[in-house]
């Protein structure tokens, strides 16, 4: 089979590395462009050392990002870079053809409005809103397959999504009143010279951050209002913990249906199984814990899978669910790879573990 | 003013080395035996080299532990026990006339079948769970002036009774629905021998365990429906994270007066922030915080302050109160001796910070 | 290409585990059976949640292990089990026509009286330390062809002997006065409950241990002894540091040749970098670092690769060499793995990173 | 006893953090200014939020740094700041009467062609460099009582020079040939906003760097010489390890006399047990280990105590001495306070742990 000729913009930053590692290593994908304005002219190896071993480390340098350049080294290109900032070279690396795939949160909502909301700033361009795709392959595969904008989710929202939407869609849950307490590693917050991330204050640390309205919302209950038909509000408190890599979340969730004691649980229990097992038992990226069983990060760090275990407490009538992700690879660069491998007909796990 | 002689009675643990630490430097108390019987016979500093420097520490050995003894040399005993053998200790300490502070679980529950029902064996001493006092001084000043008997509150709990007791006394909020997400340092599982809490088992780690019924719901719940007047059920998922030290929790609640938008939540704000000025702004130990600051266990960890900041979501109609503790401090051996100190009469803040 | 098949004997401990990651990835080997006493009847994917999602993990289940039945199921067996008791398998197993890749001490040296003075205890099968191949491939490559017995070498002699071995041979430096200081992540210490090695105990600590007479002297010395012609003894002092995987080696060496100021530091550094040119520059998994760049475990952590960079220091007349490896990988399992692939004439990079 | 008024130049730093902490708890010192460009007009409490206990706190607030001021407000004067930085400050305020203890490297040399040598600058106040007493107080206890200018020891060098200095000055050791090999917590790198110090740079990393010629040469050498009596010359190796604070060294030294055996190490381990008895068996701050203990940083972290433990090795000939101490506090603050207080009259372990 022949390659196909990738490229990254913003490979510098943590996301970028990671999809720097998972192309290098790609049985059907070459990658032949990497872009950062602050590196411009080093080798790959230069700037990533743990990459050196690769033969393609010592030759491939950065370049300044340029989208005319890339359309005609590239047929896909990732864009690592911040929002706002994403949209700029979407609009004519789409034009001339390419495949866009955009880790950034600027092709995420459909609604301009809501964007402005969160982010703060008019839409970059929102005559492309209509077509991206939001990249969770497990609920949008097949519109992935005909897409040329991917629109690849943000790293709690995936953590969130993954284990609300088969439920809200089987009408097991309400839609009213969920909450989410998500905890993060480091890395989340970017390769950036802040005091904030320095290793002094993050180790030996836990705090809260983003109370009550993080920009992340937006794109969680668009997505949620979708998989109910309804509109959905919910709650979300992100936590900074020190750990690199990582993010565990814990929902609270009412069941649509009520229940007070062991037996109720246990019917109920049966049809959230099923649930899942009907969403997710076929799904390569997702793992549903059994037993007494519950999600750790560790089990997931550098793989594309996310965990997700639940309890229902018959003391609070609640339904709990957990899930764990590597925010870089199923929240980040994993799950861009896994669309760009849907979207090119290759195996869907191909170069991802 | 006269030294007050106290023991430690299973000082080996990382309560008792705390315990240990905060009362070798009490401006009040001489600490004149520590038991432990793996210890026996060995000196604080062999024990402990980071205590080396103080005098005491080259002189005072473990010794196993004997009520009869203890009760001769100390007329305060802190037990720094596992649940159910702290009991076999009170019981006779407390007849030889000494002031027994328990950190176990013990006597934190006034009722025995409460403490069958989560700790799984009968409770060892029902006789003198009347006569306890729970050790929140916040709370509970006044009674444990009077008290022979302290249970000092858990860890968990006091991260959460403290943010919640003086809204739910006020009626601010309502007692049904309350939610607590804790993230815990790994020294809340003890100085135990076990894989689960290995470095490597816990470093680069993020999972939520005792999911949905810990043990520590018991105190929670019993405390929280005597400040409210009627039952209260709450749900508590516990996580542990990779830091010695600290305890960070998120309440999720539901305050008595409905509000959706930023006036109603200013108006509601005001009385919330009353309420907890009210409880706390001449607390020695319990931090409000204010504007933007949120709570983080770097700035409590090595003291004995519970820091306490809310925000509410005019989105969600929801109040969300976030804390943080030390542990080993707040959430052990700091809000011990702060008990020792009301009791004995001395400052209530002597030997601690 | 037919599979290979193949078994690891003590597969939950931490090289364990590297090896079944390695060995279920493994392009050429099948992973037919796993055993460990304490986790009979257990499956992968129970014990190593993290590879459930691999299809092999949920059938493959712990055995006890049985030198009799391993012989019939497995063609090369890897040992991961505690010095002693290695030999014990290994015996039976080579009889049987196994090959054997063992992953103890138990055949590293030449002379059981010098096993007997590091590990204290007779050697339990002295007549097989003469087959046995110490399986460093880079040193070894011809040897480990056509070996039955791989006595794979320990994490910290492949940090100090990858450096020193070309230098010693080309006579480039002195045997006399070598000091070796390295720091070790914890996973070097096993995955065994003890205190010393609790979460607690490790993070916010470093400290040395085991000084100044280290097991691993053993093989060390007996390596450059063979490399330098002549009875090698050098100082070596092992740190632990509150990382998971990664060790850290900082040489001090004298090299033949004088020298006292830059001039001289230049034309001996030519030498020197022809040496280690020479000796690794066409090896997969030496990695010789250029320009300003030093050695950080976090770019070899998850790889077999060993990184190597030198300084000359006019001031003292010393040559300082600093490498860096993963404890678990090149350091254990990975080259156990490399060594297997050259045994097997398989690409010798075969299922590594 | 009347107050002594002081304060502190550069409060925002880690140093300066510690010097907050130590003065505003200090029994015979008052803490009247701190200052720092970047938080002009901010309360301590709102910078620190851990210290907002302290009812100094809510009043003290940062203020441009101007020497005039300073003078008129304080006696004591502490300048965390950058070398180069500090002696402007320095230079007026002794001239207007102050005493100033320098943290920074500006005057702990006495010859400022070192000083260019090792600091790329030419020495902003060399007149006053005959004038500074090194602040190292088991060493120049009685210079530092009779002082103005207080230069105080570096952390690498304190960790060195107090193992080494008795041993120099008893010529039980030989001044050729010394290693120190040093592993720091990352707070030595001080609150700057670099990609290098960020968490996910230093986490589950562990690193060397300015290897050959670090800058704490120049006064570590300078120290020896006056040990020694002669110019001495060693090989330091710092590495960066992922824990907040402490140093570990380990020292690789030639012992004066000759051992090859357990009877020789007897008798030669005699003296250098004799020789740090002598040196430091009074010392408050410095803590010979006995035994099997080894220095472990967690053992010292937050207080002023320097750990040594040594062996002799028979097999190498070599004595192998380690130390650890509190790098922001032994290492810096702490021992800038124990200065002032040998200064000022006071117990020297006023304020201090």
């Amino acid at each position: 089979m022949k390659m196909k000729k990738v490229a990254i913009v913003g490979a510098s930053g943590y996301s970028g590395e990671v999809l720097v590692q998972l192309l290098l290593n790609h049985p059907h994908a070459e990658l032949v462009a990497v872009t950062s304005r602050q590196n411009v002219g080093q080798t790959l190896a230069q700037i990533f050392p743990k990459f050196a071993s690769h033969p393609k480390s010592k030759t491939l340098q950065f370049t300044e990002p340029n989208a005319e350049v890339l359309a005609k080294q590239a047929e896909v290109v990732f864009l690592a870079l911040p929002h706002g900032v994403a949209a700029e070279y979407a609009v004519p690396l789409i034009k001339a053809g390419c495949v866009v795939i955009d880790l950034s949160a600027d092709f995420r909502l459909k609604r301009a409005d809501i964007y402005k909301e969160f982010y703060a700033h008019d839409h970059p361009a929102p005559e492309l809103l209509k077509q991206a795709v939001y990249g969770l392959p497990e609920i949008y595969r097949d519109d992935i397959k005909k897409s040329l904008l991917i629109a690849s989710p943000g790293c709690y929202p995936t953590s969130i999504l993954l284990p609300l939407i088969p439920l809200l869609k089987a009408g097991l849950i309400k839609p009213e009143g969920i909450i989410a307490d998500s905890m993060s590693g480091v890395s989340g917050a970017g390769r950036k010279a802040e005091i904030d991330y320095l290793f002094c204050e993050c180790n030996e640390s836990v705090r809260p951050y983003g109370v009550p309205k993080h920009r992340h919302l937006s794109e969680i209950e668009e997505q949620l209002s979708f998989a109910a038909s309804t509109k959905v509000t919910i709650q979300f408190t992100p936590h900074l913990i020190p750990v690199n890599r990582g993010i565990l979340t814990t929902l609270y969730i009412t069941p649509s249906e009520k229940f007070n004691d062991a037996a109720g649980a246990d019917a109920l229990g049966k049809k959230i199984a099923e649930g899942y097992a009907k969403a997710y038992a076929n799904e390569p990226f997702v793992r549903l814990l059994e037993g007494k069983a519950l999600p750790d990060t560790k089990n997931v760090v550098g793989t594309n899978v996310c965990e997700i275990a639940w309890r229902l407490d018959p003391r609070t009538g609640r339904l709990i669910v957990m899930s764990a992700e590597d925010n870089l690879v199923k929240g980040a660069s994993g799950q861009a790879v896994q669309s760009m491998n849907i979207l090119c007909g290759w195996p869907e796990t191909a170069g991802l573990v």
